[in-house]
């Protein structure tokens, strides 16, 4: 799996943005971007922890010291076969947000994963069980597109009505405070942490198990 | 930059199959499928060779000893602003053959690098100057896709008739021997043996210089 977000800031905001200031966002592009790459590898493992986090040694800082730029490798021991992902945030290129999964049977690309192109829907590219043609002059099947529609309401309106949705849940009909939201963020923030450790380590491995989170 | 390269080979084949073997194809995914990830990031970088190249702690073998999945980074110390490419190459998951580049201002994506879907034409996407717009409700430019036709001849064929050309050249009109397809071959092999290198040696850095090419 490889998920990437990047953006370019100028030569002024690389210094002087709140994303990069040691005294408020100190996690940097990490902070800032990694957070949803982070997220879109949870996502895809259903929400497990990874076995090791490890950041790559190109990672590039401010004068302040804090992250402009950096890459790390998630590693989950499965069985039979282990799974394994690249994270990529940055504040040095251009604008993208890539996720690729390449599983067992098939694989997936999105290509707008934290802003959508157009707010009132989004779309993936699925492709299942490719193979060559006789002779390799092409594939059985080419990446099928899909696309979901917002029904008018964007991401944002949709993360508002779920809080009002979970609050309301709480106060008229006595449900329990939704658990999965802080478990996602919880886990999200424990990888997150890993890969700044594992940057303040000198890119060691740093192992993670469930009950931490 | 990202590219990848995958194929599933069934349970048999990753003990048996000749790109499997210690005395056919030693080298495995990585000479089988790791050889175009790794031209991709040469051609992308204009066939000058990375800095550096490390692979990643990811690797499987088969009983053989023979790489079926792998992953390296390849670190360019250029200024004002370094690259960085991650490659990945693997007999263990779905077909899929991706190269991805975030560059300063611009990126480009392909899903189809080694064998188009078909083989009369391909295509790639590009992102130029993309911003949000206001209010991040979307992106002001998307993806813009570039066919490219291939006039009725497919990619193995235009190889034979560029090998023609050159033997023509020398034969019939006193040219010398090309320089520019010895010199690809030559530093793809170069930095495909930098990454079975470091993985030999517990995957630490492996640095390469114009020189050695």
């Amino acid at each position: 799996m490889y998920s990437s977000s990047t953006t370019m800031l100028n030569p002024e905001s690389l210094q002087n943005n709140i994303r990069v200031k040691p005294d408020l966002d100190s996690l940097g592009a990490l902070g800032d971007l990694g957070w949803y790459c982070i997220g879109a590898i949870l996502w895809a493992k259903n929400y497990r922890l990874p076995t090791s986090v490890t950041a790559l040694p190109n990672t590039t800082k401010n004068s302040s010291g804090v992250i402009l730029s950096c890459t790390a490798s998630l590693h989950y021991d499965d069985k039979p076969q282990k799974t394994f992902a690249i994270i990529h945030c940055s504040f040095l290129s251009h604008t993208s947000m890539d996720l690729s999964v390449s599983g067992s049977s098939g694989s997936l690309h999105v290509k707008d994963l934290l802003i959508p192109f157009q707010e009132d829907s989004a779309f993936f590219e699925f492709t299942l069980g490719a193979k060559f043609v006789e002779m390799h002059i092409g594939w059985n099947v080419k990446p099928e597109k899909f696309v979901v529609e917002c029904d008018g309401l964007p991401q944002e309106s949709l993360m508002v009505r779920e809080m009002g949705r979970i609050v309301e849940g709480i106060n008229k009909n006595g449900c329990q405070p939704e658990r999965k939201w802080p478990e996602i963020s919880r886990k999200t923030q424990l990888v997150m942490d890993s890969v700044k450790k594992s940057i303040d380590l000198g890119f060691e491995p740093v192992y993670l198990t469930e009950q931490e989170a």
